[in-house]
């Protein structure tokens, strides 16, 4: 049995040695725990002051000290629930981690869409020689909703591409590389400009259902939805209906209201629509960006600092 | 019968009615006959001095005034007949104006092979969460052979995605937007440091077959060659192997050495190769840059001062 003084360290995550090794220079003479990713935590939890990976509710219940919870996650709302809400652990997240490769893919689902790369795949299939005349994103303007990591990254991305990049997000603040800034109460006017609107935005109580008939319904029938953050933020019933009916061009989807996406969704078989399994950001790079995360955030809670990516657990993000 | 002081102007394209009044506004007075992309200039050939389209050994066989040819294309090798050559008709050609979407082209195919989107596409034709780990752009290194204006808009956006962007180039003067150049003679040095080997160069004597099996063989088996300029830089037999045989892990190929593609060609089929046909720049914006290009030069032409996008019919570019 530990002294209590002794401080218990949880991490569910797979590590290398290297990592190991950072994390015992750290935290020398904390008592570490390495588990598997998905690992049950009822065993470790009532002595834990300190977990790196998810908590279920039934685990919150058996913990006796825990202090703070770090989340693995970008946007950590599924450890969300009411009692860990209430509780007075702190939860951080590893926003940040993901941003470059979200990024990519949304560049690359934005380059597809434009320029039609599945019917070249399909004449490919076929030995088709199927020239045609497509569009090109340069000139074009992209809405980026949320003007976080990703959002920021992937604005310096589109100017790049010669496109105009509008950013929508809940205050003024100054949001660099993009050329306007509209504020979310300017929703419809910022969807009316949009060639390409793009989700980047947390999962919260203020943006779910941000995106409804009314809104889809307004957008340019030209227009292309992405989305890589969190399903629910457009309302799944009218985001389906805007792509079958036509209201917006066609979307290229990530992030799905319920994960995984069923085997009977009808979103898969949109012929207008690129789906990919919330995969955006599954690199090894994400991974270690998220540990070093964690690793400069252990050290500041282990010194008495400020930690970094504190979630607001009212707000959700 | 026009007066022989009278100049004629043949353009066989597409034209619009602002272009065709723009044109007018350029060259008053002047007799300029409008043909369909395609036409036939036996009958209007004798009395050209100017043709914006492609002339064939035909026809110039028939000329008798020409002095000018401007082709719509970037790299009008097609033009260069020895007939032509000789002749004493100045060429110049429309490079630049398909700079951006090729660049946009390049982007898609790197990232697309880089992240293995055809997996997804296959997933999603069958209803299937297939999530995996995949690589990221940010940290690659982009090799770049020809740092014209394809090469270098690239560069600008290959740096977006913190990429490493190295151009290959026959001088060492200054290329903006790049990490580093080399000469062509350090094109062994050059293609071992690359992840992504871009070909933007025009098919010259000297391009011809530079990258042959030696090539291939050096490069890392995790690289992925792009080629959206001309076919043959690459020599075919060996880029087969390369990619049948695993010495790179694949390819986005929108150059072809014949086009369009044969049905039975061995490109089609392997499946670590995204086959394009020759269609990266073909945008309505491509064909405007391309007449601008045009106008710019007409108006030079009849000023007596100096053209732009000459061609060095020796050289080939």
């Amino acid at each position: 049995m530990d002294k209590p003084s002794r401080l218990r360290i949880v991490i569910v995550a797979e590590v290398d040695e290297d990592q190991r090794t950072r994390l015992n220079t750290i935290a020398p003479g904390c008592d570490i725990h390495f588990l598997n990713k998905g690992s049950d935590l009822t065993e470790v939890i009532a002595d834990a002051d300190v977990v790196a990976g998810d908590v279920t509710p039934e685990e919150l219940a058996r913990a006796q000290k825990l202090k703070w919870v770090h989340s693995w996650a970008a946007g950590p709302n599924t450890q969300l629930f009411p009692d860990f809400v209430r509780h007075e652990a702190v939860l951080t997240c590893s926003k940040g981690n993901g941003a470059i490769p979200l990024a990519e893919h949304a560049m690359m689902m934005m380059l597809m869409l434009n320029r039609n790369a599945m019917r070249w795949a399909k004449a490919q299939s076929e030995g088709r020689w199927d020239r045609f005349v497509h569009d090109e994103l340069a000139g074009k303007t992209v809405g980026i909703i949320g003007t976080g990591n990703s959002g920021t990254d992937l604005a310096t991305k589109a100017r790049a591409f010669h496109m105009k990049v509008l950013g929508l997000r809940r205050s003024m603040a100054i949001a660099p590389g993009f050329d306007t800034i509209y504020r979310n109460r300017d929703l419809h006017t910022f969807l009316r400009e949009c060639d390409f609107v793009v989700v980047t935005a947390p999962l919260t109580l203020e943006t779910k259902d941000m995106l409804g008939e009314k809104e889809f319904r307004l957008m340019k029938p030209s227009a292309f939805y992405i989305c890589f953050s969190r399903g629910g933020i457009a309302n799944d019933d009218a985001l389906l209906r805007a792509l079958s009916e036509g209201w917006i061009a066609g979307a290229g989807l990530d992030a799905h209201l319920v994960e995984p996406l069923p085997i009977d969704s009808p979103f898969w078989k949109l012929p207008n629509t690129i789906i990919t399994p919330h995969n955006g950001a599954t690199t090894d790079a994400t991974g270690a960006r998220g540990f070093s995360i964690f690793e400069r955030n252990l050290d500041s809670f282990l010194h008495g600092k400020a930690l970094t990516n504190i979630i607001d657990k009212q707000v959700g993000y």
